[in-house]
């Protein structure tokens, strides 16, 4: 079997990279060749045995997307995105790698003959925009307040259309807010639901912006990968004409994110989290969709953690070699 | 002002520019100026006393969409569709027309400096895919059925967003069915709809290719230039950040219209339709949206008719010159 996996080198997608190598197969199937592309150069994963390319370049470029898919790859995870903030900032470019260059790959994969690979989608809980129900199903509209949740609406539309047409076999899925994010803070407004956790593990000091009732739903690095592998797996006929599905996740407020990192490294490690307001952060926190009734995507069988000390545990176990400054 | 329609040749296009040159104003401003475009020349308004310039050209042309917008029209009336049946079978003649060329349109806008016009979109109840709720509310997700409806739908989704930024100041109306369409019968699957009230009252014999229990939503043409008019004077904060509307209209049975077409006309017009069952349409009919919640569409004033006797008297009023076959 041949993979793509698009935006290879980000977080989940070097995560995911790692997992396939370490498999070496997917759906039952041996992995003997994978193909890693991203804007920067993706690494080769560890112990893989079968052949590896990487490529760089974004898909909305021709000749990037034409060689992604030359070799037709079986499954291909469509990670590939700019980010939230940056899609605000620079809409045209938002558009071009989020929209232009799925549209791109969909429309190779459609145009070359007698090629209809599993399309794994990644796609954001940000297609939807409040005012929101208690909690978020599968049939409810989405209606995005972000330029980079309307691209990934626009792509679920052309996914499910592509799909519904036999140009490819496409699933979408919505992922939640990825916690606990290892490495460097970075420029996510989100980015505080993992810096909270990870900066005091770390020995170091965390802000929290937002009021601690701020309630969200978080599933870990290790959970999507999860979730991208179960999606590779599902049959079609069993997930019918509506392929864009919200994940399940860890619904809590911030409060019992800090009660789980008490209970899971100590008060002395819980302690490192300063309140410091800031009411920009306060109002798109405000905005974002929290709870989700994700009954699709449990009958369909994907499973995230049961509780926030399981999603503080996998970080301990999969970013910091099980050891935390306590 | 300065008003653009494009598909003004359209069956809606039409009255709506009839309409707009009887009227000669729109939100209380005295029309100066209209320009039509049409892949086809639409005709000049009889009786329009402003400027009239007439285009021939696709939107997503563009050459055709930088004169469209050249005059910088304040308020433009999107109409300019491929229809359903053509956007199936031509899968990449309905993307060009239907969403790029909706994305060309708005994105001339976006980078005409100090430009923001009103943009009304003609959307469609095609956004909506089976199942259903009892009745559709404007928070029910789109997930279309057909190639059609998922490019109205992405265009929606860029309407919503260009409206967010600031690009331009949009409205999107789900047109429910049109009846009674006048003229000769098209193609479309929806066609019945129409037929069976317009080929008895010219004294001609319509067949029915569906159960006569099969549930619509039906606006007259006259109705639906009113939601058009309507849209385009509502003010922007009214309408809020979800631009896209579901309109109002008459929900009933095919039974229900024929008692409807049997009080307007009598026994003997109701008599001449003649029941031809039809599977492959009977399908189809199945899988469409039947009945709405225009709850906000209510609370912004929109308004149809009352019931389908009123659709029928609309029809001998503007199309029949009050005179049929009895």
């Amino acid at each position: 079997m041949h993979v793509l996996v698009t935006g290879a080198a980000s977080m989940v997608g070097t995560k995911l990279v790692a997992r396939l190598a370490t498999d070496q197969s997917l759906c039952g199937q041996e992995i003997d060749r994978l193909t890693l592309l991203d804007v920067v150069t993706p690494d080769h994963p560890q112990g893989f045995g079968g052949a590896c390319e990487t490529a760089v370049g974004d898909l909305s470029d021709q000749t990037t997307s034409e060689a992604a898919i030359s070799g037709r790859p079986d499954v291909i995870f469509h990670l590939a995105a700019v980010v939230s903030g940056e899609a605000e900032l620079d809409f045209e470019k938002g558009m071009r790698a989020n929209f232009d260059g799925s549209r791109r790959l969909f429309d190779l994969i459609r145009t070359a003959p007698d090629y209809r690979p599993r399309v794994v989608f990644a796609s954001s809980i940000a297609v939807f925009g409040a005012p929101f129900p208690d909690a978020i199903a599968d049939d409810f509209a989405p209606t995005p307040l972000t330029s980079y949740g309307t691209q990934k609406a626009m792509t679920e539309l052309l996914l499910a259309d592509y799909t519904r047409r036999g140009f490819l076999d496409g699933i979408g899925i919505r992922l939640p807010n990825i916690a606990v994010r290892p490495g460097l803070p970075n420029k996510a407004a989100s980015g505080f639901f993992s810096s909270i956790i990870r900066e005091p593990l770390a020995g170091a000091e965390a802000l929290l912006p937002v009021e601690d009732t701020a309630l969200q739903t978080h599933a870990s690095p290790r959970a999507a990968v999860g979730f991208l592998i179960h999606a590779a797996g599902l049959k079609a006929t069993s997930v019918g004409p509506r392929v864009n599905l919200n994940m399940p996740g860890v619904c809590c407020t911030i409060s019992e994110q800090l009660d789980a990192l008490r209970r899971v490294a100590g008060d002395k490690v819980a302690s490192r989290v300063r309140h410091a307001p800031d009411p920009f952060v306060a109002r798109m926190v405000a905005g974002w969709p929290s709870r989700f009734d994700p009954r699709r995507a449990h009958a369909l069988g994907f499973s995230g953690e049961r509780d926030f000390e399981e999603i503080i545990r996998v970080h301990i176990e999969d970013d910091l070699g099980g050891q935390y400054v306590s």
